[in-house]
């Protein structure tokens, strides 16, 4: 509809955030790995936040905190494979963690709040996916004050242990003191990853003070109470305990790690440029190519490890990983993206192949499936218009195809002079599973049970009219009509409200089932996303605004 | 925090809405009952809404509209017991509905779209219920255009029928041309109800002027196109087919109806009186105060329809939804409301028992059940904090102490000088389920079995302190703190964000299994509550405000 532009409130802050990190250049953890056990110990340092304009005081996070988090839930995996357990504590004595950081909320867009909650709450979930993906038990030790997003990140471990001192509680004062909600995955995991009562849980979310001692064991806020003079022994044995026996797949404690390189990109106002994957930027719209492999899959497992940061399939996928990043955070304004691949569909095909045979059997090639999964997820939670377009030339195949299947819409180019082809392999059938525990050909399907097992059964590709007519594109044009098709398609989602679709897609992206995951980015994180957009938080008077001045918030106070 | 007021956006409109209505007064609708069919048939008086401000045109609806249809679901299910079908037309040539209006929405509160949106949300899940628990079956007959929240109506219906006349479409174009979503339901119906394919329901969501014919039946859309040469004989056809046999309990061709007298309320400023049920302001604080029966249940169902309107149980269903829905609308600064009770426990679990012997054989007696059913989910709905005072006098007993389970907290006095109890009656373990499916012992106890399993099998009333180990009240403070301690927790209740409680109430109160409900009211609604707030719709330049007006809608195109 419209082309004209409002003035952005959204924009981006001066300096682009970039997502690649590594633990000697860590400025908020320090990470520890001895034998199975690895700690990991916040110590966020105050002035080396994403911003100047705020402190990190008492262990709170902003963003450059949950970078260096995220890129430790990685490197865990791939270059550790013998760690069994994770512990997760503070390096400050005290205080565990303050929870984000309420002046870096209060003082950034509505976008960039939304974004960091997107990307603090993935994180959260890739904490949870380590004890069943790599049997590594991550526990919580909590030594001192543990507030808000502190309580949360707690939430995500597998087991908490709080010291028993007389002063040290967890609590979520985000309501109570803020206005806002515990909106990173806090009030989920409350009522249904530990099945807190609702009325305690509202009792609890209510106490800006908190809970400590027994009665957090009582309410299942915590698992153990130990009193401060046990507290450290205490963990150690548990870590201990959590650390028997091997982990599956080859996790054991001689099994060689593999060491994460830099993927190294070029970051441009125009686009962006990996080795695999590259953006290309057109006013609104950006273009994201992959390009297949250009050589057949390794031998074995042995090769691939010695290889590892070559490997087309894992490169590809972080590299397609830092893309979606940079457009979240950098480039608000691209709010259409057009996929396409490159390359040899047969190429892939072998890729795929090698990651079937190999994931049950090696941790490292489960771990290139393991982010695969994660990069289609952060797909399908990307709040962007996706349109893969399927041309000569193109390569979706397998893992590729599932990538249009994450997108909105498909077209196929239905030309016999220059044909071109779809096919599954063994990846789109079960490993990679969306939010919703469906694989996304399951969630297309939902209605259609027949017509699900007929494209699971069909071998080899298909073409575009067979692809249409099997449902596993959404619309394939001819040659006369295929360039006014698509680009009229492109103009028009490029024209239409950017909130409508961000709220449209959320919505109908996810059928069937509802998970942990999908509540927190659904029901959850669309709450919070409401509640910092009212006065009554982030109004002049709102309370996250005045959140630390001596003025007290002024409320609206009708209901909704 | 703050005891401060910031001066409301959300006044109520100058007129309070009344939610009782009759056939005979409604103005936008015909109703007409031909032996086992009934027929609805709209016909929107443009002048006659609940605002001068706008005109209903094209059979637009605001809640007036509403209102009436609410009140066609309930009254044909206990005013009609031998219909089996209802059809929903149109009495417009050329045109079904056109949606909620438009100017309506663009001009009204957020507070007041908000809980538009809820009121017809729920009035969908009504039409939803009677199939199920009635065995009437709903055909939605499509004669002219379906947009919007008309479409959204259809969707509601077990059955669409289309007009095949190379015009009449289903759409839905509120993303396209209004930059909100189809948030009745729509999109949740789409892709979970109807199982459309999620790409093609992106399409159908971004094109405004719909899908008809053949397509539309492709899609699964609608059930069955029609030629219109033939439409209206298979629409009457159809909806004899579908009123074949009896409906279940006694549902027969001679069953006799029960007409629903009006309740005859007083409204105040300082509350709502009814029989048996009465609402006290004081500030904003809201004390909900329900009498118990003050006689024993009827002998028989037969002697329960004689006396129908002066029924205890039904009475006090009907007069509490009646208090629910004028606080919603008429008050919405009374943001915490106390629940208390006054009679004898003992007569309200022998009505309770009426009910269970009754339910399963008599229509009438499970339509009491089914009202009290819909009324505690609109409790748990109800954006307003609920607190229970279990005191000396009160009896909270079965149907009454579910309510106590619906409330976001229960206080029970434990005094052995005044003693008081609770206990539960066969409706608490399985006929009152919450949205999510379970009962809302099951959701209490979703972390705790064997608490679960104790609670179902205990018998007889609980004291305060057996209550509180139990986990069946939150807790039991005796005499010497029971006045600061229910003082204190209604007054900081009072004091923190309306909209932070909100979110959280609507996130801890749902636990579980979601299900098309749940998603409904906690997906879809909280991304278009989100919407709602956003300047690129209700913004001086956003789409729903420029609506009909020459002037394009102007964008900030960030995503977030």
């Amino acid at each position: 509809m419209s082309t004209t532009t409002a003035p952005s409130s959204e924009a981006a802050s001066a300096a682009p955030v970039r997502f690649e990190t590594r633990p000697e250049a860590y400025r908020h953890w320090s990470f520890q790995v001895e034998g199975p056990v690895a700690r990991l110990g916040m110590q966020v340092s105050e002035h080396e936040g994403l911003r100047s304009d705020y402190e990190l005081k008492l262990n709170s996070y902003d963003l450059s905190v949950d970078i260096e988090l995220a890129d430790v839930t990685r490197r865990l995996r791939f270059e550790h494979p013998g760690v069994r357990t994770l512990v997760v504590e503070s390096s400050v004595p005290r205080i565990f963690c303050a929870g984000a950081n309420i002046h870096m909320l209060g003082s950034s867009t509505h976008g960039f709040k939304v974004n960091f909650c997107k990307f603090t709450n993935e994180t959260r979930l890739y904490l949870e996916d380590m004890a069943a993906e790599c049997g590594i038990r991550t526990l919580a030790a909590l030594n001192g004050t543990c507030a808000g997003g502190g309580y949360e990140l707690a939430l995500a471990c597998d087991e908490i242990v709080l010291q028993d001192d007389g002063n040290t509680a967890v609590s979520l004062p985000e309501v109570p003191l803020l206005g806002v909600l515990p909106g990173t995955g806090g009030l989920t995991r409350l009522v249904d990853k530990r099945k807190v009562r609702r009325d305690l849980a509202d009792v609890f979310s209510t106490v800006a003070e908190g809970i400590k001692g027994r009665r957090a064991e009582q309410w299942n806020l915590v698992d153990k109470v130990v009193p401060s003079s046990r507290f450290a022994e205490f963990v150690t044995e548990r870590a201990q305990e959590l650390a028997q026996g091997d982990g599956p797949r080859g996790r054991t404690a001689n099994a060689e790690g593999v060491v994460l390189e830099p993927l190294g990109g070029t970051y441009e106002q125009g686009g962006v440029t990996h080795r695999n994957v590259t953006l290309a930027i057109d006013g609104r719209v950006g273009t994201i190519t992959i390009k297949g492999p250009d050589a057949p899959p390794p031998a074995d497992p042995a090769a691939a490890r010695a290889n590892a940061n070559d490997l087309w399939t894992l490169r590809t996928a972080r590299e397609l990983d830092d893309v979606l990043l940079d457009l979240r955070f950098n480039r608000p304004d691209v709010g259409t993206l057009i996929l396409k691949t490159e390359g040899d569909a047969a190429q892939v095909l072998a890729w795929d192949a090698f990651l079937a045979e190999h994931a049950e059997d090696d941790w490292f090639v489960f771990e290139i499936l393991a982010t695969w999964k994660r990069v289609l997820k952060r797909v399908d939670l990307s709040a962007r218009s996706l349109f893969a377009l399927i041309e000569p030339g193109s390569c979706f195949a397998g893992t590729l195809f599932d990538l249009t299947l994450a997108c909105d819409r498909s077209y196929m180019l239905d030309d016999p002079d220059h044909p071109v082809s779809i096919e599954l392999s063994a990846l789109n059938r079960g490993p990679l599973p969306m939010s919703n525990g469906l694989t996304r050909l399951e969630t297309r399907f939902l209605g259609a049970p027949d017509t699900l097992a007929a494209a699971l059964a069909h071998e080899g590709p298909w073409d575009a009219r067979d692809a249409e007519d099997a449902g596993v594109v959404t619309i394939s044009p001819d040659d006369i009509d295929w360039e006014d098709e698509v680009r009229i398609a492109i103009e028009e989602r490029a024209s239409l409200s950017p909130d409508a679709l961000t709220g449209m897609e959320a919505n109908i992206r996810f059928a069937g089932p509802e998970t942990l995951e999908t509540k927190i980015f659904g029901r959850l994180s669309a709450w919070q996303n409401w509640i910092f957009q009212r006065p009554n938080a982030v109004g002049e008077q709102g309370a996250l605004t005045l959140y630390g001045r001596p003025e007290r918030p002024v409320y609206d106070w009708s209901r909704t």
